[in-house]
């Protein structure tokens, strides 16, 4: 095996179907999935007993990019304030793409309608993965309910994507800003004079869409 | 016409279509909505040309229903802050019914992925009433600015509602709490006293599933 090996045609299909489950709905069919994929039914079938399982896989598979595209590194920066709005400000770049849909563990949870899912147990994993993460920066800081502000945090992480995923929002700094204010009344305030400048750039114009 | 007619087959579709489409997605089958409401196919092509326009009916029809369920009556309360937190709190409660899954606009949004839909429009309309509804408080109120804390309200609105629709939260008091604190950031304080039963309830216990 080298490092310049075609991806495998269980890769292919993990992929394809991320792409296309964000896109369309997790009501794609089996026939779409392969075709994008390039990969045949039968062989579909050998890999996977259900779409289904394709379903959880291919979120499972998503969890690591969206995590390393969401998380600071470990120790930059390093307040943990800053580590929290982090994730925020992240999510917002990624909500200025033409693509964006909000968070693919949300929507496939919404739409599976189905916590018992075995797609939506993933989904909820890679989820709480953001909510413990908060709440540990939380705990680091010293704050009084670290799991309250997380439960908050997460609340406007998943409201903001939401609304910005179906197009009701343009996100200009509002869930940074929201997070910062929230973060505020939990006594994790700034420290070292002003240094958010996206915090309070949201503008008051109501919805935009 | 009397008040107690039989709802007609055009109602009778409407409203199963409203329930099935809540319980199961957009992507309900127009075999099952038919069966559901007790009309034929035949009957649906009938009053409809699609089933997008049932789609975009039922979710209007749903407006009045829920604008009832969730808005204050006219000046009861009076203040503007409680009258923007008897909708967080009125959530919360419907939440807490077993079939809870959501506000039923953005569940179609997320899950038809086309603002350009007319079920989309129906839906982004019906949840542009309660944005809308915060700022007009928020405004009475004489917040310096009404339109950045309705979209941060709404973004609280959407992300306790969807957490508690896929079962990932138990609503607590954690949107009314949560709200209550954008109130404060923006000014909007309590005037009279302790109010409010239920700001402040959440509990510290990080995620609920």
């Amino acid at each position: 095996m080298t490092t310049t090996a075609k991806p495998s045609p269980r890769d292919r299909l993990l992929d394809a179907a991320a792409e296309l489950i964000y896109r369309e709905g997790v009501g794609t069919g089996i026939d779409a999935l392969c075709r994008a994929a390039g990969v045949s039914k039968r062989s579909m079938y050998q890999l996977f007993g259900s779409k289904d399982e394709v379903l959880a896989a291919a979120l499972a598979r998503q969890e690591p990019r969206l995590a390393a595209l969401l998380m600071p590194p470990p120790g930059e920066p390093a307040a943990p304030r800053e580590r929290i709005l982090y994730v925020f400000r992240r999510m917002e770049e990624a909500a200025a793409s033409p693509g964006y849909r909000g968070c693919p563990f949300l929507s496939a949870q919404v739409e599976l309608k189905d916590p018992g899912h075995a797609a939506s147990s993933v989904a909820a994993r890679g989820k709480r993965g953001i909510t413990d993460f908060f709440r540990a920066e939380a705990e680091r800081a010293g704050v009084a309910e670290p799991g309250l502000l997380a439960r908050r945090l997460a609340v406007v992480y998943d409201g903001a994507s939401t609304r910005a995923g179906i197009g009701s929002e343009v996100l200009d700094g509002l869930a940074v800003s929201t997070a910062a204010l929230l973060l505020d009344a939990a006594g994790l305030t700034e420290q070292e004079g002003p240094a958010e400048d996206t915090a309070g750039g949201a503008k008051d114009g109501g919805e935009a869409a």
